[in-house]
């Protein structure tokens, strides 16, 4: 349970992997992930009936549509972290793509417990395994 | 619970507060803090029972002391991150000073369930507000 033996490197862990709304497990933490994203162009509309979701952006800058009830978007730069609460449809995007660090329970799926019609470049997924080269 | 309503932008947050080894609560995900803190010298061996902790170097250096059973120290460059696992008794340093991201379970004191003695520099505590100034 939990742990990584040896320090992950951020750079190291984003050149493992190119393909975008693909989440890789950096590590785990208790019952939580530490999730590492490509974002590049747009998500899906979803929710998260139970969970809230952290987003820290590691590089480039992403959006986050939210119906909160009414829509409206928060811009995320290089640098800057969001929580979208639980309940809350949301669809994150990059339009010049991103490197983002996500923390959610063990299991939560990238699309959530509901959704628009998944388009194909979107992952859903729970996460993969993140492969380092060396 | 959980949710920020607006990003918070990590410069700014560090910008908020000078004092190391005093995390600030920067965010809720569930029941669990995204912690930011200063470290600057030596914090104090201690343990957590029952929770991993999860660090991320966001500017500088650290270092994490870890008898796992024999001794050994991970250095974490920025940009890195390390999970501590529950029961790993653990001393983290950043010999020049360094800004960090955590996250555990609300609730978790800083100094752990079990520690040698507090020296006077290290905060014991569960996090404090994180107080923007704009």
């Amino acid at each position: 349970m939990g742990g990584v033996n040896t320090p992950i490197d951020l750079t190291a862990a984003f050149a493992a992997f190119d393909q975008a709304w693909s989440p890789r497990l950096a590590a785990r933490v208790n019952d939580y992930d530490i999730r590492l994203a490509r974002f590049a162009g747009e998500h899906v509309w979803h929710v998260h009936n139970d969970t809230d979701e952290f987003f820290l952006v590691i590089a480039g800058e992403i959006e986050i549509a939210l119906r909160d009830p009414d829509e409206r978007t928060v811009v995320l730069p290089q640098g800057s972290l969001f929580v979208v609460p639980r309940g809350t449809y949301h669809k994150p995007s990059s339009a010049g793509g991103a490197q983002v660090l996500l923390v959610e329970p063990t299991g939560t799926l990238s699309v959530g417990d509901d959704h628009d019609e998944v388009p194909a470049h979107v992952d859903a997924t729970t996460g993969h395994a993140l492969e380092l080269t060396s």
